[in-house]
């Protein structure tokens, strides 16, 4: 199973889906030049391709042994960390401040892409650290800053995110870790922690916790949460480690996929209390968590990306190669490459297609983040941050079903040979699955693109956003061209297929809000083939406007409208029509 | 990971999707009652679920240790093979005569769900000796049946299936084991055969191998195919046990699933020539093979099924236990049991939906078979036996599928817990996978049904099919009750879809064979979702008028009907309009 950068599939959206030369034409990245861009995602899609996804085979094999509390990262792992730090990837969007070089979001998330390309289970650590950095940063003491950032920015040490508790997973408000102020102003922290990725790991000396708790007189819910910073180690004035700190893994589960990436249950305070350090107000931990949730989920999907390019980069090689039966007038003793054969052309296309359209939402996400950090009216950036807001559950949870469904075809394609786990196929099946249930479950995220995000602006934010399909749509259709087949009439009904719905969901959402509720998975996926559906027309039209080789994201964003933005009319009607038939059906459930 | 039997389920199934009642009066089966197929199934249901359903984990964690030519099965499963032949199941719908029981094969394909819903890997062993047997029984000469069925039937020998050779997968034309005709009458095979299903195992004292290969003057492709029947022992006059034949395992997979179920590479004629008899004539032996492959189809479509039944339980259990999160009007403190919530109550009713349709599509489709075998005239015979075949891939491509959704629904409804082995959700994910790559893979089943299908007499078999589909339609409208919702609405549009689906597929056979075929695997489904909505809505009319509670299948009728039925239209578009799209992008493929 190897993984080759996408470098100019990458490149390609990025031009398109998120208009990355327009936002540098604007001055949103001060000096940074598309060249520039090109010669990181170069050495970042050579670091993915050389040394993390020759690791991926090895760490699913070896998985994460645990013994007396600690955990062996599987061989090489350790080499390979070296290099990711050597190499500055940790602190690419980190701020200069504290190391960082502060590239733009979007550069990150292509990244992003390939670091999951070659292996979720390796790049689920980094991602950890990433998201405590982030949580740092925006809520944390200029002392705890001072501290802790350099050394999480630099890689030196690593970080990770505590919310799930056996009664508290989707609902994060009834987790009960308890936390008691201490007279030195720091506090101490008593429970247990369940399903938390990389909590305990040899690859680095200190690892830094980033934990939700509740005071002991905390409101109940969401609203008493508070966030706090564990080390592994206490750290010492002068920076150096101090004495251990009261919170340990108690094991390591056996998963589905992802085995080299640990996932650990952890006891805090069993002899006594860990040591945590408040990280922004007290009970504001969820808004704490918030503000870096758009990031973390955005990242989570581009592993959908990921894992969906390397599945469909692997059945094209395997389709090319093995040859069985024959296409029309072939002689009896002759036999084709798999590609050649109609059926195994349809799962191919529709890989590349569901790919491509999965990343073209991610970088569209990743680009409105950027824009809502760095742009340069205040409106605009509110604007570009509801956006964010809005895309960013479509970009989860649309590309992780993705990353599933790509997965299971690549499967499908090798055949028999696809069910042996030598293969590498039934890999990225097992490891693509974790992705559509972790950092919120996709029905999580689909209930958030329906209640939360869609009334934002009073409904604005979502109609902005069709527009700007209807956009796309008007500029295919005024192509003319029949490379894009039917593409045009299908993403147009599409679009309004998607507008329809969203403006029955908006009625819906104060009278009956159940009924709203009962459509938001179905919602989801036609927003995201619509979505996707425009985005990859965009890039067809920018390569026809750019004078390059358009026959192939034409023949993409056509397949992609002709087979999948082509259900939008039936997912429109589940929605308006079937919450009856859902909330009605005790009998069936019984 | 418990499993229970769902003999309700399965009852009012058999009575609607299969009319078996109508076929018990019409005097198909002797004097067998609904009373004698309710026990049956009452005592396989117990078998199922306290022998065979609790070694299911155990295989999976054991797999089959394969060392000195050898393989192990797991613990417990020589004794549950024991409990298996002496209950008589091996042999249920084999010929009395050679000590079957001759029941029907809708019954036996009720049983045969139990046994993949327990274990697939458990059953798969007894599904190849049943294949095996129905191989010998209408191609094998008088001596080999009974030197051999005697011991198949009573499951003291099992059996095997070995078509597969590396450079032959769907391709079985291209096998290249070789037999040569021995001056005794046998015949000595030389070759390599992979994933041989049983191919090796303890839980019998000689295995009967079918195996297919080539003479040396036999035409190329499948015209020159012969089968042959390779015991793993030969055996004396006496039917004692003799010398070793030179058939060995080499090697066993390493599987994404059914660990238990040994998957091995065979070597045929290592030290001189397996001893081979012919079974059936000189180079017809695909024909030997296809006279079996309906009920083979059918009972790993019935794989399907049964594991979309135990992922649906198991989800059912865990969301009535698992309390997350708040519905409306819930104080703070409170929490729901997540079932309670919309966006799984869809997930679980898809589940529950899905496996009822792809129930009663493999016992619409066993109940022809018994048509075909038991029809009162020959006319009626061969209707049905066109029907069968009409239905059969669908049977297959439609409910596999339909089994790996279910399952991969199954681990989301558990959300992080899915992930975890020990919940048992992950397995079930990884087992489903297999049955839609075996037995000809779910494409094939679709080129199957839309070029070798469709054509039967004429287009008549599936006018008559769609004819029938009509009339369920029909006396849902006119039942005119609400609990169906928009039911008659859209399983109307989904036949008035596959109408015109099959027409366009029809026309293009002979001129544009390669548009027909890109449309193949899409018309395999709107077939699964207009027949299983047609036999859902069936079921829920079935129970109105038998005075039984009708609330639950109309429930689940309304609900496929709302949800899946009403995809129709799109796959209709995709078949009929992008043909051109998927055969024109060989840009987006380079």
């Amino acid at each position: 199973m190897t993984y080759r950068a996408p470098l100019a599939d990458i490149t390609s959206a990025l031009k398109s889906a998120a208009a990355l030369p327009r936002a540098i034409e604007e001055g949103l990245f001060g000096d940074l030049t598309m060249d520039d861009v090109e010669a990181v995602l170069a050495e970042a899609g050579r670091f993915a391709a050389a040394v993390i996804a020759p690791l991926n085979r090895i760490g699913d094999r070896h998985g994460t042994p645990f013994k007396d509390g600690a955990v062996t990262t599987p061989p090489g792992w350790k080499e390979a960390y070296r290099g990711w730090r050597s190499g500055g990837w940790n602190g690419l969007a980190a701020p200069v401040e504290w190391g960082g070089q502060a590239l733009p979001q979007i550069v990150n998330a292509a990244c992003i892409e390939m670091w999951h390309g070659a292996s979720i289970a390796f790049a689920d650590g980094p991602m950890l650290t990433v998201a405590a950095i982030d949580a740092l940063q925006a809520h944390g003491s200029d002392e705890l800053k001072r501290t802790y950032l350099p050394k999480l920015v630099s890689g030196e040490w690593a970080g990770t995110m505590q919310l799930t508790e056996p009664q508290a997973g989707s609902d994060v408000g009834a987790l009960r870790t308890r936390a008691e102020r201490s007279a030195d102003g720091t506090y101490r922290l008593k429970g247990q922690k369940i399903f938390i990725t990389y909590g305990e790991h040899d690859l680095t000396d200190n690892i830094i916790h980033m934990v939700l708790a509740r005071l002991p007189d905390a409101p109940p819910g969401t609203r008493g949460i508070s966030l706090f910073l564990v080390p592994k180690f206490l750290v010492n004035p002068d920076g150096s480690l101090g004495a251990r700190n009261d919170i340990r893994a108690h094991s390591v589960e056996h998963k589905l996929g992802i085995h080299g990436s640990p996932t650990c249950t952890m006891m805090l305070g069993d002899q006594g209390g860990a040591v945590g350090y408040l990280v922004g107000a007290e009970n504001a931990g969820m808004a704490a968590m918030f503000t870096m949730m758009n990031q973390a989920r955005l990242a989570v999907g581009l592993q959908g990306v990921g894992v969906a390019e390397c599945a469909t980069q692997q059945a094209l090689a395997f389709a090319r190669e093995r040859r069985q039966g024959r296409t029309a007038g072939m002689a009896a003793t002759q036999s084709a490459p798999i590609i050649a054969h109609p059926d195994v052309r349809r799962m191919l296309l529709s890989m590349r297609a569901l790919t491509a359209a999965a990343r073209g939402v991610c970088y569209a996400t990743a680009i409105t983040l950027d824009r809502a950090e760095r742009g340069t009216d205040a409106t605009a950036r509110q604007a570009a941050h509801e956006r964010a807001s809005l895309l960013t559950p479509a970009a989860k949870a649309f590309s992780t079903d993705v990353g599933i469904e790509v997965a299971s075809l690549g499967v499908q394609v090798h055949g028999g040979m696809g069910y042996i786990e030598e293969t590498g196929a039934a890999q990225l099946y097992r490891d693509a699955r974790i992705a559509a249930i972790y950092e919120g479950t996709n029905g999580i995220q689909a209930i958030d693109l329906v209640t939360r995000k869609l009334p934002l602006s009073r409904g604005a934010t979502v109609a902005a956003h069709i527009k700007d399909l209807r956009g796309t749509v008007d500029a295919l259709e005024a192509s003319n061209n029949a490379a894009f087949g039917l593409a045009p009439a299908r993403l147009a009904e599409a679009i309004d297929s998607l507008a329809r719905s969203t403006e029955w969901l908006l009625g819906r959402l104060d009278k009956d809000a159940d009924a709203a509720l009962a459509g938001a998975t179905p919602y989801l996926r036609l927003f995201g083939f619509a979505t996707g559906g425009c985005l990859l027309a965009r890039q067809a039209l920018a390569a026809t406007r750019g004078g390059e080789d358009a026959a192939p994201p034409a023949a993409l964003a056509r397949f992609f409208a002709e087979n999948f933005a082509v259900q939008a009319g039936s997912l429109e009607r589940t929605i308006i029509d079937g919450a009856p038939g859902v909330l009605g059906a005790e009998a069936a459930l019984a």
